[in-house]
C-alpha cells in the first residue's frame, strides 16, 4: 500500500494503541508503530513529531471545531448556550469519527502514565484557553469567560470518561446535556428562592 | 541561629523565591538556597523534599484545610454552600501567612516554567479530586461531586490569579465570593426564568 493512503494516520493510531495496550507505552518506538502498520519510519513522523502525539493529535482539530462552533453560534446566543453548541459538536465528532471504542483504550493507555496523564492536563488546560479567548471575542467580560470556560472543559472531560468508563454505550452528547444540567442546578442551590423575573442570584450579595 | 529555629521553613522559602528570582529555577540548587537561609544544606532537605517543593510545600496543608472545612460544614448546608466555606478558609489562610507579595513573587516564577506550571496544574487537579471525594463523603453523587469539585477549584484559581496580579490589593475571599456568584449568574443564564419554587431550571429538558 502506498505511503499515501489516506488511511495513513488512522492505521498508525490503530497500530500504536494495539503496541502501547500490549507493550506498555515506554517500551513501544515509532518505527515499530510504522512497521506494525505496513509503513515506514519517515511516514510515521509525517503524521505525528512524536509517538505521543499519536494520543494527543487529535486535540488541535477538536480546539479548531470548539472555537469555531462557539464563535459562530448566533449572537443573540446566551454564552453558555454558545458554549453548549461547542460541546454539542466535539461530541458528535468523538462519538462518530474513531468512536467509543478507541477512546477506551486511548484512556486506558493514558491513565497508567503519570507523564501521559500531565500531557492530557495540559491539552484539557490549552482547550479552556483556547475557550475563554473565544467567549471574550463574544463579549464576555473576565472573570466571566475564564469561569465559563473551566467550567465547560470540567463538563466536557466528565462527560467523556462517563462516556469511555460506563458499563454501556451511552450518547457522549446526551451525557453531556446531563451534566451540564447538573451543574445548574447545583449552582442555583443557595438556599434561596431564584427571583421570579430571572435575575441570577447573588451568593455574594 | 540553630537549624531547629521555628521559621527555618519560612527563611527557606523567603530564600528561595529571591534566588529563583534572581538566577533563574533551574539554575539553583538547594544548597544555595540553605546558605542564603543561614541554614545548612540537611535542613533544608528535612523540610522539602526537593527545591520544587519550596513553591508547592504549601498545598498538602491547603488541601487538608479544604477538606476539613467542607466536610465540617452543617449537614444542612447545600453542596455549594459546603464548598464555599471551604473556600473561605483557605482564601484566610493564603491572604493572612505568607501574604500577596510572597504569593506575587512565587506565581512569577511558576508562570516562567514550563515544568513548574505542569506540576501547577497536578497539584489543582489533586486539590479538585480531594474535594470532590469530600464532597462524595456528604452525599453528593457522581457526577454532581465531580462537576462542583472541578468549579470550586476553578472558581479558586480564577480568583487567586486575580488576587496576585491585579493592579490593586483586594480581599482574595471577596474575589471568590464574585467568582462564584458570577458562576450563578452565568449558568442561569438561559433563557428562562427561573421557576419561583427555586427547583433548578434544567437546560437538558
Amino acid at each position: 500500500m502506498s505511503r499515501w493512503a489516506p488511511d495513513a494516520r488512522e492505521r498508525l493510531e490503530t497500530a500504536a494503541l494495539e503496541l502501547f495496550a500490549h507493550n506498555g507505552y515506554d517500551r513501544t518506538t515509532a518505527s515499530e508503530i510504522a512497521e506494525r502498520a505496513g509503513l515506514n519510519r519517515a511516514t510515521f513522523f509525517r503524521h505525528f513529531a512524536d509517538k505521543r502525539e499519536v494520543l494527543f493529535g487529535g486535540s488541535g482539530r477538536l480546539q479548531d471545531l470548539l472555537v469555531q462552533t462557539v464563535a459562530g453560534a448566533p449572537a443573540s446566543a446566551t454564552p453558555i448556550d454558545a458554549m453548549a453548541a461547542g460541546l454539542e459538536a466535539i461530541g458528535t465528532v468523538l462519538q462518530e469519527s474513531r468512536g467509543r471504542t478507541f477512546a477506551r483504550q486511548r484512556q486506558s493507555i493514558v491513565t497508567a502514565s503519570a507523564e501521559l496523564q500531565e500531557r492530557e492536563l495540559n491539552k484539557m488546560s490549552s482547550l479552556a484557553g483556547a475557550l475563554a479567548d473565544t467567549l471574550r471575542k463574544r463579549g464576555v467580560d473576565e472573570p466571566a469567560a475564564r469561569l465559563l470556560a473551566e467550567i465547560g472543559i470540567a463538563v466536557f472531560r466528565i462527560s467523556f470518561e462517563r462516556w469511555v468508563s460506563g458499563p454501556r454505550a451511552r450518547d457522549l452528547r446526551e451525557l453531556t446535556r446531563e451534566s451540564l444540567a447538573e451543574v445548574r442546578s447545583l449552582t442555583a442551590q443557595d438556599g434561596r428562592v431564584p427571583s421570579a423575573s430571572g435575575a441570577p442570584v447573588s451568593h455574594a450579595a
